[in-house]
């Protein structure tokens, strides 16, 4: 399949990387009031978006600077050779706008825009923002039935609480959605986990559920090859979104985050386990956390872009 | 006047500047538990929270990079000899925990914090956090009656709301504080305000109100003598607060701040207007924005620290 | 007068600054194949090229960089109140496709390019690329007669040959202009010239073409308004281009640039410049010489940013 | 066995992160002359010192950075579950004050603070400083009898003297160890040793000696299950010390330090070796050349934290 | 054999790493025309050039950074024990002088200075310079017969030209070269391809030369030792020419480079692939493309430097 | 006068300015042992020492950095016009080997170097190395007879002792100096001071011995002009040295110092004070105290470089 030159990102080889207004991957920018909007089959949102952060700041920033990052991906993959970009109508839709001072209101504004994407019948790829994110995308994506998650990630976001009660955090998207029965827990796995614990509340609630939680020791041990095979087996052939927080990999190659773990993947790793990804049916991805106040070097967004572009591949795949 | 040595700071001849657990100062650690609490004069306060922040955050990180910056400040004014640790009883009282997701909640937090000073008679200098803080400071400072302020910024902080409707941010907190009675807007000087508008709301709230705004275009015609002598006269004999927003300064020298705006003063005026402030009957300052994510180099802390020195000097002299 | 909203950009009120796509201040990107391209008035125009420079590469990176701070402008100069996107049709042209391994085939592009412009009656606002690139934009725009032009810079950019005989580099552009009979050298004035000198060739040609070259010391001797004062005599009423070198600022306020010269303007001194320019018969205009891999904080291109704005305002005061 | 409240870090639930004074892992602050000093069993000292170093300074910042960085460390280890704040009691005992121009003034301060915790039972885990800090701490520790040591680093640190004749630096630590009966050198093992070499001098002291040397390439083949194993048996029952160069890592993850030797263990690696330490009579440990001046991100001080917490578990395992 | 002491590095026990002019490897500065220029048998020579630079710049500042960083190697490897420079006779050659505004100008002036060290009979290690600095190279090294070639890279720098014909870039120099037939297509084999493609051009244009390409994703799954015996295979006992582009590397190992591709090796396994290198008829090599505008830390010059140490181990061993 | 070309630095229109091994100014390397060093009269030395710091480390880079930074020097004085090197002999005389780990090891290596400088006749322009510097060097420029001085800095350095008894320190060399007679107190003139206080103990010294202190203050109201025109009439006619510590600039400028003080000049006051020096009899200048640890831009040593160029221009003028 070839798809219409129209949603072609620019190349390299006729505009230098460094050139033009940046969108995701150089694809067109059609937010949803485009003409054209209605003939795409994945769409690249930003949410620029951090109000949930317990920690260290910056994702709000996460989605402006992995674009610029994203000028360097190129037309193909490298070890399946897909090329998304003629495969399927693919464009950056914009951000979008949250109310950094107020997060039910934000969260109202993501769900709402990502209703669109689903009544269009838009996958969507997301780059965040805070991990708090991930819950206002799956209350549009999971409207019609739970998901099942594939979720890499340092910390398990599965708390009830901060602060004495707050109970909207980037710590805790995944235990509201369990709630909110957005998630099937016996189809969500959770990789990489690591880092020293507040307490084990996360944990028990993740057994009481029925979340699978694989340690960053578990994976070392056994290899990623066979990890990602049990991650497949719980996910199985539903509906399944990936979230990708970007603490996931090492906080080495991926210092641009707010609450680093050390002691992760590398990069080969952090693509790796995505490739494992292809041919599960998923319905929509996210990578999160990615802060650029923390990422001097710019190496964590140009990793996160890199990320995108094997999401997208897996989505397509 | 000489005050008790348990309060007194350690010396750089004695310990190294950058040796020791970092308090403001290097005074006492001394919180509202503290045995000792109720002979304090002037209480340094950090408060690390910056929810109200519409653009780039960070300024929850101020308080501590203020500490570990200002273990550099000795214990003499260079220019008129004051020792301000030997002239009152000082002390780092810690931070307020702010609730970095829930707005209000941080805001009561604050007062009450700030009221327990207010019941011991501690005058507070505090360390920001975002400009939203200073108005559950002056809740708790103004309950008796509306101060007087003297306003250094590059902005007014003076607009009605933010993302349709939302109150409460760092650009509207002395729209509040007039609203509430805290301040009185004819005792109300705002100096240095520059940079592009979004249109003339705040300016004419200003004017319907009787604010005195001074543009940094007529600070650096008139000169920094005689816009301080005006503002001496307006915010008179009475109780005055003192709000010190680091992106008054230019962001050359000031980087590390969310929101800054070319050209403002140097360092050396930055300071400057503090001396010129000696004599007022200044119930409490703040200082605020300092934003370390954005201050690489932690000049920016440095000169904050140096500010804050200044600021204690102004309400002992 | 006022524009049609569509050419208006999107408030900081409405939409975070951090969230969207970049586009120059936020404005509508319309590249010349747009079908409101021959609406405009002013465009800006992104050429992310250095291959002239001698010393530290970088300004390829300078319109992306630019654009990223420039969401940061708001709708109202300070000073004059004016609301330039309401008082003519401005847009975001996108950027000139350079080819970096090859100068001639590059200033062709340029030229091309900006005669389009020229054909369509909008006037160009030009972000750089390194000094090299006022050459070609200057061949489009004077094409019908010599212009005047107002330089601010460290250096006169007034040599004849590099390395032996290369003839086209960042450092000989108004040498040629002057060749090329596009630039009026009795109606040149360069402001701000200073650093150790290689030698007096260029001098000795700008005082035998005329050109007034107005060193640092003088500035500094006589004051700015007395210097801008003797720039719009120099160029008169007769249509006039603006060249402003990033250098020309001191390099502690705009590190971002690959041959700095200390002991320059302050920012204030930098935006106060292009405020004496209103009025004037500016046909076109350009900042240069930005270069982010040098501008760790980004400082750089904010004080790029907000130049841009002044010089907008100029162009339409 | 849980320990007093008292002697509990603040959670991060209660006080964010990035809130309060910074002392070790949140701990209280508890120098000797504290009325609770004699009830420590483990004492977190700071020794912020680095006049021994030949190269590139900086670790006489080392303590305060890894305070700061110390405060994202929770309370509870995530392989093993030992909660080491509720298994004995910890505090932060400030730091030794050092004499930057004196290095026999400052160890005998050292080695004076530090007779102070052998007297009261409390067994030091330190944070340097250069790697000279390790003798004058083990002045102290071994006055009784010799000690074994679990040695982590790139450098033997035994040669003989520098510059014509200089005895104590931070590459001669050991040397002076052994000589003063110090170590019992066959009970010394040296893990990670690399990079270029002046001569074999230091290994063919430690040849004679009896030290073993387990260079990286021998760890890389063995894998470290094997060589943690030997070393081990090597240091066998007994009293033991453990010394960690943060140089033992590689540079990539661990910039911040003045002689980096690249090719050494990634993150993962450099916590699996303190994990199996568990179980050995360890007397002390320390973590040195943690040096802030070379680690702008801050991510080797936040590795250096996550290293201390690892030895502290493995001091109460 | 034990050479001219005059030919040896000062030692860093007898002058601190950080003093001196920093030559490549503190050996003596030797250019062309001094007396003892024909007593050399390798010469380590810098290419300060990256016109042929399609993406970002900066390799031209390369050798400078690589200089500085090279004083911290010391006189023996750590593995096989070789003393380099009591080997050969080395030293520092100087820089070649390029001119950065021409290309072809540039490639002669490389080539003629190389074909002077052909003729003196000393083999050239060369610091770059961006990876067209290969091409000017080989055409003086490759004059009498092709050469094999050790290519690591992330990219093929196949490809025919770049933006609509240029042919002469930093992608297209080994296309080029066998074009020119200065190297054997059969001989060349290119390791750690990756990244995400234009299309599949290069790896055809290798295909049909009999060019042997091998993907990052063989070399982790075969593992290096294999892979680099298949290397040696496909060089043979013929005159080989050893490439080594730090993008190579992963770009947390060496973030200073302008085109990096995330998933590669890591520091140490960059070491051992040169040491796998020894025995072969290495008549030069380079390393290129490190880029110190992107390299804040200095970490990637420092594993340059590391790199060009074992290049020279490997030419002498 | 014109010198044999043999000492004229390279041109930057001949070899790029990035390229080539970095001496000062691009000077010839001429180590004492080297045959024409009797031909020199100005010798540029660097002493790569910081071993008297008591707080910040770093100005053992200083050297290094300042030559790297120096090759941006051109050949002639924008102002006077001065040709430096074709007006006398000068050179890169290397650096003193100093003993970090040794204090008065390494102030007799200092002063037999420069014993040597002047039994050669060469006057020495030094780069630092922390301010402690300028005592080995004076007590060899000052064998003879006592010098008078002009001392820019924001400290006074006039202090007794430090950490209880340690004398030789960067806060102590003039107080030592005019102790052991090498300065004549009434001859010198400290002009910038400021920054808070210890206590007045080097104010009190300072007025009984005669030395004239003037700070800032009192330099920002009379204007630079003035306050050189005193320091002249200070000074005299007699024999002077000239002692430049970085941090006399405010750190904004010239972040890259240990010890910075806000609220000082700015880099074009930086410059101009060295301007006023012409004429004098300067036996002697050194440039301390920049530390590129703490310079990340490398703004302070482009600074740096630029004061020293003046200060050789001043001793030549």
């Amino acid at each position: 399949m070839t798809t219409d030159p129209f949603f072609h990102p620019v190349s390299g080889f006729d505009l230098p990387r460094f050139a033009g207004v940046p969108t995701f991957m150089r694809l067109p920018h059609i937010p949803p009031e485009h003409p054209r909007f209605a003939e795409l089959q994945i769409g690249l949102v930003g949410v620029p978006w951090d109000s949930g952060t317990t920690n260290r700041p910056g994702p709000r920033h996460g989605p402006r600077q992995l674009r610029d990052a994203s000028t360097m991906i190129r037309a193909q993959h490298p070890v399946s050779g897909l090329r998304p970009f003629e495969t399927a109508n693919c464009a950056d839709l914009g951000d979008v706008g949250p109310n950094p001072a107020d997060i039910p209101d934000s969260m109202d504004r993501i769900t709402a825009f990502y209703e669109r994407l689903v009544g269009a019948g838009i996958r969507p790829l997301t780059a965040g923002g805070d991990h708090l994110t991930s819950l206002p995308v799956l209350r549009a994506l999971a409207r019609e039935r739970p998901l099942g998650m594939v979720h890499f990630d340092s910390h398990t976001d599965l708390y009830h609480a901060y602060f004495g009660g707050t109970m909207y955090t980037h710590g805790t998207p995944f235990r509201r959605a369990v709630e909110e029965g957005l998630l099937d827990p016996k189809r969500v796995v959770q990789i990489g986990i690591r880092g020293t614990m507040y307490d084990a509340e996360d944990r028990d609630f993740a057994a009481s559920a029925g979340i699978r939680i694989i340690p960053i020791e578990e994976c070392m041990e056994r290899g990623w090859a066979e990890v990602m095979a049990e991650a497949r087996r719980i996910v199985g052939t539903g509906p399944t979104y990936v979230s990708y927080d970007i603490d996931f990999v090492d906080p080495t190659f991926a210092p641009g985050t707010g609450t680093p773990e050390v002691g992760g993947p590398n990069s080969f790793e952090a693509l790796q386990v995505c490739r494992a990804l292809s041919g599960l049916d998923i319905v929509g991805a996210d990578l999160v956390e990615v802060s650029p106040p923390f990422d001097a070097s710019g190496g964590t967004a140009f990793l996160g872009a890199s990320i995108l572009f094997e999401l997208l591949c897996a989505m397509l795949d």
